[in-house]
């Protein structure tokens, strides 16, 4: 036998599109998967990523494309950050080194970038409603192409999931819902659906029925009929039969499974079996986080998304100098539990994302004050004002990006009732590689016009607990927003201090020129501002709003009185952002034509992945951008 | 026996509150219940309101209130337009003839009403996880209280209900969640889980089980065992004992029912056998939608949310005179047919309103191409998505307040991707007696900011016809936003007129001040400045700005150069909408300060419940308050 291993050319690199693997025969798919695990580990190695869901999905993917015909058939990922292995075998292998960087690779599936990405996505939960979008077009076009969508069974407890599932059954399209299930979503998973899911599942109705139905198989010993059999043959068989089919089942979906989703030929079969079929089936697949690599199967949360490692031992790559300032997030969970200690009524919820929001900390500390809902959004916020109906001080901790989800929860059930729920948007702005579905750019535009709700801006981590003491000491909701990544470095104070809402302060003070800032790019300001007056002996003014709602209006009022032009900054979309909130403030007020304005910040258009460095200097909002505007302001003048 | 009937004063004005409804006996309650029933009648015929909702639930409620200790127990309502007849016993009774009225008892539940109203609703599908919010509340303060939420049958098919149930069953607290199962809705139900619930249920899974059980039964008739009992007892038995006991049972509730939700005494019972347990408990009520009130209980769709009536016959009150100008409903659903003509691109997507929004008629001419997707606004949108890539112009015609739960897929799965997805946002601006709760006041603050998004603002019924033309050659995501009730009376073209995007048109010709409108308040600020004119002889300009996204640059400058103030009109929030976009243009084109600008629009309050009328009075949004808006400007020059 011939050593594969050593001299043959990897199978890879004559792989350029789906229907190159089609050609392949099993053994070489499964090579072909070890090839595809150490590319994908070789990348992301180096440029970071989603490895861990991408490892778990590797023999899908092949068995997908040797069964389908994907220059016809549509495929949906759900999430998307699982498509690592798709994207090798759909034109993008010889770009895939640049994953995640700018102008490179996106790290999920997008449209612009492949003709084989069916669908963009980058959000959880969508897929199903999307394919069946795809399926009831194509019946209507007549056409025969196949639909198929590819959720995680952390993402089938988000309620537009079972929304899509729902209607799928409904109207009976030919569909392939593949269900997988790697027992994990981005952290543990959580909700009853999950257990019920599990494969070591024992609830309560479970149990009741299996009594039921032991009963009479002791009693019926001889009855040969099929259900009996298949009942008999082990307690896992009886639970496959009454979970999870018993649920995709009753959404008339015809469920299959579970099948060993590293098992290239099961899966293969499976499909063929679908193909016969002509009505919604979900299929589901047991697969492991990492598979194929051991520290990444060992420690799926931290491999799940994951910055540079070393290969060889899974460690992660070290800055090169170590950065002693924290993160916005680590000081969030920190003066979370500093503050939780001293009022009980502080509760911490998060949606599938402990570790991303800095509240696993909080988890350990006041575990019955912590809730982890999974990734629903919505009911995080609903949840959270019925908490406070009680007295209580939930504060709810999601993503910027992610928040977009609960926006009719945060208008409806939070702010019309003036509830004090304290919104925590971490990765607020340019958030870096993840891209445009994951900045946090809306934020300060959907939260601000909402009645009775106050949104603080902090300019450092600093503020940031500061902001936490003053949101929890209101009696109204209250929003704030920060960004992903390391602090500035301002020092924490030894409490953090209540500020009076509606009020921000001067940094630097200056003359001719103001800027007006919130956020993450009020020191960088601070910065340019100063370097500007070394070079020029201009030093103009920075203000540090804070507040985007109520804005400092007396402050801004004296600015206006006592300076020529101002630049309005902000790491948020122009469009009814902070920058218009002030616009409007002076208008009303009367106050516009007594001095210039300039805005800066995010333009009107989708920011591309990158990392925030670059970004930010392609969108003028690092320090030398801010100097430059600065320095235009004081030639205009 | 005493005749109750002739003489005997009504148990109802004895009745303050619900510790008074404890005292009564099962006969009291009955007939309490028909007293009810003839109030709420009585009343809605006079202010309209939901009617056949509210009828539905009289003895569900009396039984509540008979059972349980509302001074400490919670109960919410899910949506809540079924809540009359807990209003007319919490303390609302003397009043409950205000209903909708402006400054007089609200539609819905609400925190600021009454005491008894423990959570504020409007929006479907809020109440189980809110309800859970105030179940781990109690918990974490060691208190007794019991907590119940009170869900419809469509109300349970939004996603956000099942993301509450799937915690809920997880995290085990003792609550009630009461599934009132109308097998209704407001139209009609859509969705397998409808499906499922229907007592006509024979889906594959049950029909296939069934089979199974039955052969058990043949081959085993003497096993006397519970369930063989439970099961041989009828079909309908058997049908409930898989369904849908055990969807709910899967989430890890303790399934209970169906119960009649019209015997008091059944309820009463149910809920006795719930408050020994200690465990999340889901109670399926079967209920009537308009019970006791012949007319509605035979057209309960017309009778969900009615107009004023003749309560002999359930006929609706014609107005004085008859209105032949049409709605913008009727125009959109009529226009929609007529387009869809021509395009068999163009598909109607309602989400659980077809009447509502005007697309039954698209449904009756277009079966096919039509799709009712439920309480599902964020699948609506993503479904609509996976349409557009295959090449179909989906036309999501959904409320502007329900619209707001469909944001992020509105930002993540359409414009991200700059699919053509038209989005119909009716009922968008003050839509009169539902409140805040359904005024569309925010759509142009939560659309305008995201790229690729067009959002179009007809200022008449004709214009919206000439939009949706528009929106429909356009190679992007439209937002179309129209107001509630009768157009203007402008008269429609023969066939829709497209127009080009970022234009608007001068109404009238005027010097010194120009009002820049959008929407609804056009036509009346054409009428406020003529009225002005024949008054002083001074002639503002009206423009009708039509595009708030893109705006009509040029003319918006030639606007400023010409004049020496704008009044900038709309009725959407001030905070971030078409005045707040026209002052981001003006900044950054450096026409701040040229000349005078006034904005009029919806303040940052939540806006009450009462007529369109009252409260565009209120808000200085009819010809009044822009004539004195104008007069300003002109007396200010």
């Amino acid at each position: 036998m011939p050593d594969k291993s050593q001299s043959s050319p990897r199978l890879l690199d004559s792989m350029n599109l789906p229907s190159d693997v089609r050609k392949l025969d099993l053994s070489q798919l499964e090579r072909l998967a070890g090839e595809l695990r150490e590319e994908i580990i070789s990348v992301v190695s180096q440029t970071g990523g989603h490895l861990a869901p991408s490892l778990g999905v590797v023999e899908l993917t092949l068995a997908l494309m040797s069964v389908f015909d994907f220059d016809h058939d549509k495929l949906v990922w759900d999430v998307g950050h699982q498509a690592y292995a798709w994207k090798l075998l759909t034109g993008r292998k010889d770009d895939f080194h640049t994953l995640r960087t700018k102008d490179g690779v996106s790290g999920f599936p997008k449209i612009a970038e492949s003709s084989y990405d069916h669908f963009g996505v980058g959000h959880s939960s969508t897929s199903i409603s999307a394919a069946l979008g795809m399926a009831v077009a194509r019946d209507l076009a007549g056409k025969k192409n196949e639909v198929i969508s590819i959720i995680g069974d952390g993402s089938m407890t988000a309620g537009l999931a079972f929304e899509g599932l729902n209607q799928a059954g409904h109207i009976d399209k030919k569909m392939l819902v593949i269900l997988n299930d790697n027992e994990m979503s981005i952290s543990k998973n959580v909700g009853a659906m999950s257990h019920f899911m599990s494969r070591n599942l024992s609830s309560r109705w479970v149990r009741r029925f299996k009594k039921d139905v032991e009963t009479i198989l002791n009693a019926v010993p001889a009855i040969g009929e099929e259900m009996l059999n298949y009942a008999r043959r082990s307690e896992h068989s009886l639970k496959s039969f009454f979970t999870p089919g018993m649920l995709f089942e009753a959404f008339q979906f015809n469920y299959m499974g579970p099948v060993d989703g590293h098992d290239i030929k099961a899966l293969q079969r499976a499909f063929r079996l679908y193909q016969d079929l002509d009505e919604p089936v979900l299929l589901h697949v047991l697969t492991k986080k990492g598979k194929g690599y051991a520290p990444a199967e060992s420690n799926p949360t931290f491999f799940h998304g994951v910055g540079r490692f070393e290969p060889e031992t899974g460690q992660a790559k070290k800055a090169a100098k170590i950065n002693t300032v924290p993160t916005y997030t680590e000081v969030f969970g920190n003066t979370l539990c500093d503050l939780a200690e001293q009022d009980d009524r502080i509760m911490a919820i998060t949606a599938a994302m402990p570790e991303g929001t800095g509240t696993a900390c909080f988890e350990k500390k006041f575990p019955d004050r912590f809730i982890d809902v999974g990734i629903c959004e919505q009911h995080a916020v609903t949840f959270a004002a019925g908490l406070a109906t009680q007295g209580y001080r939930p504060c709810v901790a999601i993503y910027s990006t992610f928040m977009q989800r609960a926006y009719d929860q945060i208008v409806h059930d939070v702010c019309l009732q003036n509830l004090p729920v304290v919104f925590c948007l971490d990765r607020g702005g340019i958030v870096g590689e993840d891209g445009p579905t994951h900045h946090g750019v809306f934020d300060l535009s959907f939260m601000r016009h909402i009645p009775n709700m106050t949104v603080l801006v902090p300019s450092s981590e600093a503020e940031l607990a500061d902001c936490m003491a003053t949101a929890l000491k209101h009696d109204g909701p209250v929003a704030i927003r920060y960004p992903r990544g390391a602090g500035y470095g301002v020092p924490l104070k030894e409490k953090p201090e209540p500020f009076a809402i509606g009020t921000g302060e001067i940094l630097v003070q200056g003359e001719g020129v103001a800027v007006v800032a919130v956020g993450s790019r009020t020191y960088p300001a601070v910065e340019a501002v100063k370097e500007l007056a070394a070079e020029t002996g201009k030093q103009a003014t920075v203000f540090n709003a804070r507040c985007v709602k109520p804005l400092p209006e007396e402050q801004l009022l004296e600015l206006v009185n006592t300076h020529d032009s101002l630049l309005l900054l902000e790491e948020n979309a122009l469009q009814g952002g902070f920058s218009s909130a002030v616009l409007e403030f002076l208008s009303d007020s009367g106050a516009l034509g007594k001095c210039k304005v300039k805005r800066l910040g995010i333009p009107d258009k989708w920011i591309e992945h990158g990392s925030q460095i670059e970004l930010r200097e392609q969108l003028g909002l690092n320090k030398s951008g801010i100097k430059e505007a600065v320095q235009e302001l004081f030639d205009k003048k």
